[in-house]
């Protein structure tokens, strides 16, 4: 039997974070013992834990020690560990061993001092510029031979996202994807939490699909927009493709409104608006040369909002502001993600959860779609910050931007 | 090789008739050979076809027979057939070889003329009074050992629905179970269809479920019946017993609003509101004594709307209102069906499903619900004039009221 | 501030019992303080703590013992406190302030002795023979005027479902309503449950829907009954009726699968099939007249297992055997499930939402359905130890036969 | 009022061709009147029918002829007209004008001449090379500046699909997408289209997503290319990347098994293998190098199978066989799919929709999904060929394989 000794300390029990790693010890295999305990008496008070674990081999030893560490759990010798740090062998390839990310606040402990990770985002290494004394998230095409990289978990510090004291009621929808629920409440509580984010000077970050223009909801999109309630756009080629064609074949949209969306001209204005920006050269050309004169992206290019459209393989054209690359179009959206502190993703499941892969843990994440296994998978992949909900889009956003309007005459 | 020649009228083309028809034969092992067709030039134009139709057996021209005539063709010598009847053998029991009913308008030939059979809905059998010479379509547990009952399929007509020239909107919404639609569009043409409707002096039904109240959309629909567009509600214990909660409880139902829905004095209310309507005797009781004093059914007893609440035994309590003999329900619900024209189904599978099974397919109805698959099992269970919208009950009751209340002006 | 001292204790901090106490008492809008915690060293040990309350009215303070109750939390002077009783005032109505039942083991004292509560059932009363010294779960249409009825929450103790010490794969699929697993392991696990639950001579309860027969599936099921895994079956007038109709006119049915299920004798045959039954009396009489001759009800004749058909505004005929008052349902069911110890739900909505409402929370459930919105609704009604499988029922009948065929060997 | 005369051959009533087309021109505004119809007498005789169409405007009698040409009407004058051809204006650019295909069998009419168009495929336009005499469908991005596109639809002439005679079981699965279906017969007509494609030295493509590993069918697709049912796969880095985790990592994958899929270890297990492999360089490098012995990527290298692993935004790594560009990725995608006479899409919805945009209408589809929205998605594109079943993967495949080795054996 191994042993080794980890302390834990935070509002643990209340936040269900002692519970998971009692459960997460036993789970691998291993035996605990608390050695210690102390626990908060009132709400805001911390608590306390010091917890023996005991493994067959080093190696489950070191298993739990990695997992738990997740939760905040720490070897109690790890103050003084430091990381150790090993080559890159080549372009694109992590040495052996190399720890693998969470989205949770990272710190490493170089030359006995506790840095932080920079542009913390899960499944990636962790670079160190020990002159520096800096240490980033690496994805993996990024890093370069001889890079230095963590490996081992020895000298890796996370900080567990504890639940806010008093809670929000954001935090309780957290766990509720189901279409039954009062949703008039949380959509307010939505539009609460982006004014309050725009009041702080926070970004917000809206990813959506093309489902918003055949809702016909993009015009609630451009309100967004105009009212300064969207600081950066992620999309595909669809929702360009959708809003430009309506923006340019208006009338004939109007038809087709009339007649159901399958109308039959579809396929070729699709086509059409397509080749239209294609021959202007871009879409922001396309706004300067008046080729398209309304819609959500036209409305991005007046307002100056950055957009990043990701390709797809399942994209007609692109358009030319499409990133095909999609390992360049994921950098892209790093930076753009950068400084983002609410993330509102709509009627979309790929760029969704493309989204939720890079963003760090922090940011608070609400998802919108009208089938509940969307809402479901992205609440599933350990961005645990997601909000979920059930609802149909285009009704979604009008509530919404009802409720930014009236809300804004309060602060007149 | 046995033959038969059928005939068959009317938009058989533009209507798919005759392609189905065709396909039905050929399916069914048979063979066709058209013997004379009269296209109609023109869209109002109707046409005609004679068929022969040859099969191995007898048996196998029979049913062919009896399966193309769903769609209208009838054997040229039919005109002079008549039906024949035998006597059910003991209560509740059809004769052998007892003609099942389809939930389209039908006729039956006796004494060389043909009379309408009445209240026709699917799945039941014919019973003639030859005396009175009337037809009543006969569910299989009210018939009486005696009864005439019709046997085979000779002197049988179908009049199968043809789609309306010109085109109604409704129409093309029938295959279009999509969540990515305008919806707003469609929403519209509803309140269009229901206005007419009432203006036509029309009775609309509504069939809703229990996420009416639960999603906030109570309020609508007790706007639907003050405004006179809900003539009949079909319902279960479920949505009741939440109206009435909400009725009762409402600061408590604020709170959850508050807290989410999984708020932890839930059942405790629902099953306190149970008790107290039946204490008080029944939901009218209930109201006259003041115990409940708004809501949807509260609207129903002043408003004098009839409601039946069909019982199911996933039912609470239940209340002393709902007709816990589920024929009894039926046949409750066949009654006060009578004379419907329109049917709106909201949140709810059983009791859309039962209710689809008691209308005649000239009943217009409309399925909202935000699950696709709902919807699609209703469209898929012969209620041929099933329109199916995808999307959540509130914000599609808010839209509804809305344009209803729009659309009120002009014609003050 | 009013307060009050409760005390906890068993696995609470492991099983989340005590993170979800204090979640609570927050929520409700109290305070607490942690007076006393010991927690249990190692994994099997036990722990306590003893928690003030404060609320600003006794109301709130109520409300909050009302609901920590649930979870094991006992005021320290309960122990000595009596139940209240009050005499129910008219047939089918409890006395104001009634205490409202869940599903988990619980005991009421009465003179001073604790006594179990029989037939624990959720939403229900408790009505106590003092004479006896019984107390029994009472359903609100069985009170009777003059029952006594425990009202308020005084001397109501709950016992908490703990998670099991070493932990069985069942708990860890609780909420993995996910269709992405790797379900032969899950399935392996049903069946040794399955076997287990044989070996200890507990009783197994089959809850099936008619896809099982739509999907070929049936076949399974006789086997299941035929290798005694199935006790007793509770069904609905479909299941029944599509599995009647196949034994009848299995070569039509054979016709059928070859040409689709939509093919075009289904309406005629179903209705014909419960026509046969209606003839012969009911299932058992037409088992015994060698009017059916095979299929599942035909094994459960043979075989002597009980069924319950319960009936829903939905079906047609019914057949005779089908219970068409949902209140007298409820019972049969209520008394057919005692000493059930395993649950199998499959392909059903409604009749695995009654049978999960009327089991007490000790019971294990399986429910299989490939629509993940079925699985979870199940899940999410506080049928606590509720186990969700997101497959098709037909190959999943398949390999569990499999296995159980498989796994029979070595016992033999 | 302008008119036109189209003519339109074949089992165009049987097809449902010609209700189709009268109902388009109807839709799109203009009137119809059938000056001439001749209807086949039997199932295998060809109708032919002439159509006078009457417009309010040159543009509107336009558009109604380009629409219903798609089902094969051709105005009479059409015979003699030649195709507009125009040079495209830059590079990736269309002219103006240009035609727009459809996935349908087409033909172009050059100097007198028909000529079939290559690599037909949906959304693109059609380049002309006029000396020597071909047609090719032209994605936009690859127009390059001065190539002969087709403008107008003038000397386009289209051949829509028409049923087979006789019906194969196929078809008739077309809109059944359901889950309550005999899905073991469906199975097994699969079975044999793909035992009579490889027969005919058809190419059978897979297109499949990582869902068949994470439910344990990764072996059965093994079992399929063994069997050279499998002649190039498509997929996406997740497939790869879970296949080889699996390869690599296996008994830890067996210890996931034991402990459900959510195990602690999944996220470094997955980074970790596609670490190994950018270090081989390359799946086919790593097989080479026995890193990997085993799975489907292992089988693919070894029996020498074409795999185009397509890059999205959702991608950690990726694996270095990965192609990144989109463009480039649907450019491999085509190449590959050339010949291709069935496909197999299996858990996957990005790839699946991919696909369908690239193949010709002739190529049969079947789309296997557990979820039926999926399922759906692929069958409304216009992908008219395609065939759904709602079921889960792992029971799918297994029988699948089932029924290939059991067929097997006859022809031995």
């Amino acid at each position: 039997m191994v042993r080794s000794i980890v302390e834990i300390s935070g509002h643990i029990i209340d936040s269900l974070i002692l519970p998971k790693v009692l459960d997460l010890i036993v789970n691998l295999g291993a035996e605990f013992e608390i050695l210690k305990i102390q626990v908060g008496h009132r709400r805001a008070d911390r608590s306390f834990a010091r917890i023996q674990i005991g493994a067959a081999t080093p190696n489950e030893l070191e298993r739990v020690l990695a997992k738990i560490k997740e939760h905040g759990a720490l070897p109690v010798e790890t103050e003084h560990d430091s990381v150790e740090l090993r080559a890159a062998p080549m372009a694109g390839v992590f040495p052996d061993g190399f720890y693998s990310t969470t989205n949770l606040p990272t710190a490493v402990r170089v030359n006995d001092r506790w840095i932080d990770v920079e542009s913390i985002e899960m499944d990636c290494g962790i670079g160190v510029d020990v002159q520096a004394m800096r240490a980033q998230c690496v994805p993996i095409h990024r890093v370069q031979p001889g890079d230095l990289i963590v490996v081992g978990h020895h000298g890796v510090k996370i900080f567990p996202l504890e639940r806010q004291v008093p809670r929000q009621t954001f935090e309780f929808m957290n766990n509720a994807v189901s279409t039954e629920q009062p949703k008039g409440f949380l959509i307010r509580e939505i539009a609460e939490s982006m004014k309050r984010t725009r009041q702080e000077q926070g970004r917000i970050l809206v990813v959506a699909g093309p489902g918003l223009v055949h809702t016909g909801a993009a015009r609630y999109l451009v309100e967004l927009i105009e009212r300064d309630y969207v600081q950066v756009l992620f999309a595909g080629n669809g929702l360009a493709v959708h809003d430009i064609e309506s923006a340019l074949y208006g009338t004939s949209l109007g038809v087709n409104l009339d007649k159901n969306i399958r109308a039959s001209e579809g396929h070729q204005h699709h086509l059409r608006a397509i080749n239209e920006i294609r021959k202007a050269g871009g879409i922001k050309q396309a706004v300067e040369q008046n080729v398209i004169q309304r819609g959500i992206f036209f409305t991005c290019v007046k307002k100056n909002i950055d957009f990043v459209l990701a390709g797809s393989i399942r994209d007609d054209g692109p358009l030319p502001d499409v990133v095909t690359d999609t390992l360049r179009a994921q950098d892209h959206m790093r930076e753009k993600a950068q400084g983002v502190s609410l993330a509102l993703m709509m009627a979309t499941t790929l760029h969704a959860i493309a989204t939720g892969n890079l963003l760090p843990a922090t940011v608070k994440t609400v998802c919108v779609d009208i089938n509940p296994a969307v809402v479901t998978k992205l609440s599933d992949r350990g961005t645990f910050q997601a909000t979920g909900l059930v609802t149909d889009v285009e009704p979604f956003l009008r509530s919404l931007c009802q409720h930014l309007r009236d809300e804004q005459q309060p602060t007149a």
